[in-house]
Parts: structure tokens; sequence; C-alpha cells
């Protein structure tokens, strides 16, 4: 991280209006922050708390609070404050200077789009979240079907205005709301590449584990109770650095960190028949919840110390969950940890809770319709077929009739399976596209590169890394995180980011790397 | 309830901004409502599920959402509106016409006090409370002075910008602000009455029940735990017809009932030592819970549909907790239902969990310094008393600095017993001055006053009703509530409300009665 706190330079002295322009926005902004907070909790407990006889109301009672937001920053005051810190910009503080992008990449996207189009939008996308809720069960696409193509018109709408203020194109204003930056022209040669790669390395990974144990199957025919699984994953939490005293674990259906940096709320769900699914959950939330936690403190309540986007948020969840929690290391540590927390005194000792076969079960391979279930390796495919749909979409080559058929092909080209009448698990698997989250799934995928290439850095500046991960001793490499990503909020650009912390920009090298290494080689 | 239903009366055409600005109003206290509902729930989450490092960001939070709602509220064409739509008032739906006259009061409310003073005072508040917290235990009344003298000084600075927007003494202003249309000249009479006839019945009930059996010793001895006291009071509450489709319970320090209509949170906290705490505070609130739930939905999200104030409020909850709650009838079908949930099978059938047992310990009469913990019949002396101070606070005959010795003499006087050098049970012992509620305290009393005379009219218009009680039927009851009160809203006045649904104005003869028999004569 670039030294942001160095005495301020000479400068000219300001004008009042100079002067106040920039407080003025530094207030506003608070105050904006604090709604967000409220906004967050009460979204928070709408997945994990409320009553579903409250939804109603509690839609409502969000849409309030967003259209205020909304209403806030499109204040001509706002504007004006915006217009006039423009010439002070020059005499800012270098944090204050990155605040004051931040703020106005915030209000940017908040005034682009008009306000009915914006009510219009979200009104389309709960209706059809809604209903998908029950169609993806039925496989129903053909009722699907409308809802859809009335979120992908107004969509289309907004990322048509979003684009016009941003001067892009209108695919790259929707990616660079979630992570500022990372474009197409970014995007489309990583994705290329591992598109040529990714099937050589799935089937020479299947070929060798074809040689391998396979994983026990007794581990599944045992009951695991939620509540032995809780302490087993709050232990985990703990031993990975996540306060407690600033945060909360509980139970919902689609797992996922929320909350503030000040008040980080994890989420997510067990499954009695078997423990893997909440503890690989809860170190990929914890990835998350640790990076809001250690967000630069002194600035909190600023845009510049928000996280930098969905891409750098994703790499911190993916870089505890894949390069750190599927390591031989960190699983030799935890083993025993899993073992005490589920095992009895007679099968604790069993090879159920071993390092080796907690192992050969979460890196098993095998090409699957779902993403969410898909294994590290196969993993991208998903990504990249989403993508290449998404960019369709938006630039008019690909109409919403005809997203069952590509989505068929695809899947067909890049993992040899076909969803062909089964839209289920096909183009129907996700929430994304029936909540209007377009523009979201490359950063799963960028996340995974860039964690793949930042935990290559971390084992270069750190020495002997994977023997402290074997000893469960995360602090070093948390300083290390917090000093490369987490400290910095949004100080920096996303591209800055990630060539600052890792000495390139982000390229695919370093996650081929490492998946011909754990799954071709199987090392680490 | 009178009917509010009655088709539109024939009109004079209104102006279009007359037709307007009352649609205006509605629509914009439809969206205040949704940010109440937010910041109910981020309050309630404060108070049951925040970790504690995140209190300060949590305080700026909510703090910032009140700002702004102070100032949606605040608007110049908010009151163009009212102004307007003052024109028209003769014109809409008798429900509308109430509407509008809350409207008008909740923005009376808030553009009355100006903005720096709100926040003086809610700091002032925030730090008294805060010092209270530590300073309570500690006994200290020195340091605590000094802030209360700051929290006084502003509040009387609130009370006058109120009384004189409101034209009403300071102190019937903020009477005002919790129970609308209920006044110092009032509660005076009531509570003089009350200081005369308590003392003579406080002896008389002390008499006769040295002749009773003592509660036995034995359940304090006994451990409850938590879990299990849950399950009991989770079926009381749904006994009781909490709604848990639209509400929840959970845990806290000081028991509530906080959230919306909608989403009604109740919280409460438990002793292992004893389950009669948790057990009355339940019905305690579920009675505010109930009323909550079953408001005028079709009205929901206008202030016409809230709740009409804390006197009718409390009145609910001490409907359900005393009047109900203490019966004979309610304790005898409670009885079992305790034993199956606390006992073991050798002590179910034991004494300890006996309706009459139970009556003897929640029936006790025993003068004592701390109101939460006072008995039925002695409670109304501890709020005869603050009723006293507060008048002399905001009529200037009374200073802060003595306070300490008033409340003595007032504590000897009324129950015989002295606070001298003992401010951590007498004038330190709530929370309700160190947070700046004053004019809240009568409500409990009022409310007190009104159950009696409300329970009693539902006595008269429900044949065997403590035939129903005793079955555990409350349906009859809370549908006569809800005809009575709930589905009222705040259509009628308070005043108006309760002499509609018991035929007389609040008057304290129902109490009487119903102390005299319960404690005197030893009846129901």
């Amino acid at each position: 991280m670039v030294d942001v706190t160095h005495p301020q330079p000479a400068q000219a002295p300001l004008t009042r209006d100079q002067a106040t322009a920039y407080s003025a926005l530094a207030s506003f902004f608070r105050g904006i922050s604090g709604l967000r907070h409220v906004e967050a909790i009460a979204a928070w407990d709408e997945a994990t708390m409320m009553p579903e006889g409250s939804s109603n109301a509690r839609a409502e009672a969000l849409s309030a609070l967003r259209g205020l937001i909304h209403e806030q920053l499109g204040r001509a005051d706002v504007a004006d404050w915006f217009s006039t810190s423009d010439q002070q910009a020059e005499q800012l503080l270098p944090w204050e200077k990155a605040n004051l992008r931040e703020m106005r990449r915030a209000w940017l996207q908040a005034v682009a789009v008009p306000r009915d189009l914006v009510e219009a939008a979200s009104l389309a996308e709960s209706h059809c979240e809604q209903a998908w809720r029950k169609l993806r069960p039925a496989n129903n696409f053909s009722d699907f079907l409308p809802l859809l193509r009335e979120v992908v018109r107004l969509k289309r709408e907004v990322a048509r205005h979003l684009g016009e203020r941003l001067s892009m194109a209108p695919y790259d204003a929707l990616l660079e709301s979630f992570q500022p930056g990372l474009h197409q022209q970014h995007i489309a040669p990583l994705f290329a590449r591992l598109r040529k790669v990714l099937p050589g390395l799935i089937g020479q990974a299947m070929t060798r584990q074809e040689k391998e144990i396979a994983p026990a199957r007794q581990v599944q025919a045992l009951r695991f109770p939620v509540e032995k699984q809780r302490k087993l994953v709050v232990e985990v939490m703990r031993r990975l650095g996540f306060d407690f005293g600033r945060g909360r674990l509980d139970t919902t259906h689609h797992p996922f960190c929320g909350g503030v940096a000040e008040d980080v709320r994890i989420a997510i769900r067990y499954h009695e028949d078997d423990f893997l699914p909440a503890l690989a959950g809860v170190i990929h939330e914890s990835g998350h919840g640790k990076y809001e936690q250690r967000l630069p403190a002194k600035w909190l309540g600023q845009p510049v110390a928000q996280a930098r986007g969905a891409c750098i948020h994703e790499s911190q969840s993916l870089l505890h969950e894949m390069q750190v929690g599927r390591s031989e290391a960190f699983l030799t540590f935890i083993a025993p940890i899993v073992a005490d927390a589920l095992g009895t005194p007679e099968d604790s000792g069993s090879a159920a809770f071993s390092a080796g076969e907690l192992r050969r079960r979460l890196t098993r391979v095998t090409p699957s319709l779902v993403r969410v279930d898909a294994d590290e390796l196969t993993y991208p495919c998903h990504i990249i077929l989403r993508f290449e749909l998404e960019k369709g979409l938006f630039d008019g080559s690909l109409q919403v009739d005809d997203i069952p058929a590509a989505w068929d092909a695809g899947m067909r080209d890049l993992l040899g399976i076909s969803t062909k009448g089964n839209d289920r698990d096909g183009c129907m698997q996700d929430v994304h596209w029936p909540a209007g989250l377009f523009g979201y799934f490359p950063s799963y995928l960028l996340g995974s590169l860039f964690a793949a290439q930042l935990f290559g850095a971390a084992k270069g500046a750190l020495p002997n890394l994977m023997d402290d991960i074997r000893r469960g001793a995360f602090d070093r490499l948390d300083s290390w995180l917090e000093k490369q990503i987490w400290g910095n909020g949004s100080f920096l650009d996303t591209t800055q980011l990630i060539e600052d912390s890792t000495g390139a920009p982000l390229g695919t090298e370093a996650f081929e790397a490492h998946v011909k290494s754990r799954y071709v080689l199987g090392e680490s």
C-alpha cells in the first residue's frame, strides 16, 4: 500500500466555497453511510430473522429507504458541491482526493438513471425473482420467459443510461458498478485463455484422480446435528481471526456476508447429512468478513473506506476458501478440530475426518450442471458461459428467448454436458438474472484469478507461510493482506491495487499454475 | 368503535390542489412509515442481536436516519400540503380526516423543536444514559447530577418550544407526545384520589395476607434452564394468540415490545433461578404485541393506523398481565402448562406449580423501593411520586439538585420507606430520566386504570368471560378488544376511545374495585 498518511503538501489557500464543498460532501456521505448501515441491517434481518408474513411490509420499507437515498444523492446542492470541489481537487490530501473520486463514482451511478426507471426495474426484478422461486423447481421456462424478458428490457435501458453518463459500453457500465475499472477489454482475453486451457486440465485431473482412492462413502452415511456443526464453524471463524465483538454468525437459505464494516453479519446454512458445505461456506464468508472488519478504520463512514468492489471481495473469500482452505497444510490443521467437534469418542480417530479424506472430497473434479456445486477446476467454465451470454444480451446479439439453446450449446462445448429440457439446472439455476444482477458473475472468476495471484505473492513475501497455516497461525498472512488490500479500502483503483500488491496486472498464470499443481500433479 | 367505513358523503368537487394535497401527504407519510419500519428493526437489533463493538456505529447510523426523518418532516412542500389540505378537510372521508389530524400531530411535534436543540438534547441524553449505567450501581449521585442537570435544562427548552407551538403548558406538551389528549388536568385528580385511598388499601391487604399461607420457598431453590423457560413462554404466547407469522420472541436485558405492526418483536429476559419474571414479562409484552398485530390493516402505513399512544398501549399489556394474567381463572389454566414445561416427572404434580402457589407469589403485597419489582397494589405509588416530581421540574418548583431529598420524602409519605443515602434504588433507579423520557411514567398508571375499566366493560359485554379464560379460550375477548380498541388505531382521540369503549371517562373506580377485590377480599 502506498503511504497515504504523509503530511499535507504546500498548497494555495482555499476559497471559502472550495474549503466547504469537500467538507460538505464528506459530511453528506457520512450521513449516507449511516443510512446504508441501517439498510444493511434490515436486509440482513430479512434474510435471517424476519417472519415470513412480514415480507411485503419489509420490501416496501426498504424501497422507501432506498428511494430516499437515491433522492438525497440527486439533490441540487450535492451536484453544486461536486462542481465546486473539482477546482479544489488538487489541494486535497491524497486520501481525500481518492475519497472525492469514490464519492463521484457513487453519485454518478445514482444520478445516471432516472428514478422511474430504477423503480420499474426494481419492481420487475421483484416479480421475476418471486416467480423464479416457484418456477425453477417446476422446470417451467415458458412462464419464466416473459418475466425475464421484462427484466432484461429494463436492464438494457438502465445500462444504456449508465453507459451514456460514464462514456462506456452498456455492459461495461454494469461491470463497472460491481468491479470498478475492470471491463470487457480486460476480462475477455483472460476468459478466452482459460477457455482454451481448461478442457485439457480438467481431462488430466480426471485421469489422475481415477488412480487415487475415491473418497470414502461412510462419512455421507453419518448425521451431523446442526448444533455440533455450529460449534465447529464458530471455532473455525475464531481460529481464522473473525472478530465476534463486531460481527455475528447466523443461519439462512443462501449463504452471505452482509452488514457493514463495523458489524459484519455472516450467514450460512447447514445440511445434517454433510458438514462440508457449512465448513467450506464459513471459510469463504470469513474471507469476506475479515476484509470488511479490517477496512481502514480511520476513514470509516467515507466512500474511500469501502471495500474495492466485487472482484477484490471475492478474491479475499476465495483466497480463504480455495488457496488456504483446501491446501494440504490447512486441512492438516483443521482435521483434528473437525474430528473433535463432530466425532464420537469411537470414530474420532477414523479416516472420515482425516486430512487426506477431507482433501479427497474437497478436490474431487467432476463436470456438473450447477455452478454452486462445482469444484474449483470446472467452476470457471460456468462463469465463462454466463459472461458470454451477458455480453450477447447487452450488445443485442442474444435475445432472451434464445438463452436455453445458447446455454445448452455452451455447456456442451465447455464441459461436455447438456441442459436440454433441464432449464432448472440450466439457465434457471441462479437467482442473479431474475434479480437483475447482470455484470456480477465475472467477479467470481476474476476473484479466483486474483486470489491465486495474490496468494502467490504472499508466499513470496512470507517465507514458510504454509508452515504457519499448518499450525493455524494466520497473523502474518492477515497483516500482509491488511497492508496490501484490506487497509487500502478504495484508495487505489482496482487495477492499481492489483499491480501494487502483486507486481503485475491481473493474469491467468498464477491460477493456471495453482490448478495444475493441485489437480494435475496432486500437490499442495 | 364507530363505523368508519360508511359511504363517502355528498360533497363539493375538490379543486386540483386540494385533491392532491391530501394524497401527497398520504403518500409522504407512507414513505415515513417505511423509514420508521427500518428504524424500528435496527433499534430492535441493537437491543437483541448487535455485538457490543458495533454500538458507536449503530448510534451514528440511527441518528442519521432520525435526522433525515426530521428533515423530511420539515420540508417546505409538506407545510404547503398541510395548509392546502386544511381547506379540503371537510370533504374527506371520516378516516381520512382522522388521518390528517394524526399527520398534523406528528408534523407539529417534529417541526416545533429546532433541529440543533433536538441534537443537543439527544447528545446530552446519550451521555447521561451511558454514565448512568455505571453510576447507578456505584450509588454515585454527585457525578450523575451535572449530567442530569443538563438533560433537564435542554428538556425544559424542548418542552417550552413544544408548548408554544401546541398552545399548552410545557409539561402537558411532553405528556401529549406520549398519550395525546391526556394532560395534567386529567391526570392530577385521578392520582390525587389514589394517593388518598392507596395507603389504606395497602394496609388492609397486608393484614389479610398475614393470615394466608406464605408462598412456598422450595420453588426458589429450583433451577429453570433458559431453554425450558423459552419453550414455556413461546407456548404461552401461542395460547394467547400472538401471531408468530408476523412476529418473533428474542432475549434482551430490558424487556420490550418493538418492531412494527407487520413485524412485532418481543424481547424478554430469563432468570435461571425463577421463571415468574419471564412468564409475567411475556404475558405483558404479548398484550402490547397483540394490539400491534391487530391494528387496522386497511390503513397500515398511515398515521391513523398507529396505536393510540402510551396510555392505551400500556392498558393492553396490563389488561393481559394483571387483569387476565393474575386472575384465579388464568392461573388455573396456565398452571398445568407451567408444570408440563418446567417440572420433572417427579415434581410436576407438586405445589410449586399449582395455581394457588402461582397466585400467592404473583399477588404478594410488599412496599419496596424499586418500581419494576413492585406488586400491583404498591406500583401506583411509584408512578404518583414520579408524576409529582416531573410536574415540579417543568413548572420550576423543583430543581434537579433537590431530587434526592424530594424522592425520599415522597417514598416515606407514600410507602413508609426511605431512600436516604440510597439513590441507586431511589431517583437513579430508572433509565427514563437519564434518557430524557419525561412525561412517559404516567402512562403506566393511566394504563392500569384503563385496563381495569376496560376489563370491567369486557366482563359486562361478554357473559362467562372468566370461564373462557379458565379454558384458555381468548377468542371472544380478543374480538371484543379488536372492535373496541385495536382495530380503531388512532381513529378516535384518546378520551373519546376511552368513553366509547367503556361508557365513561377515565376514572379510578374500576381500579379501586379491582384491587379491593383481589387484595383486600382475596377474590379473583
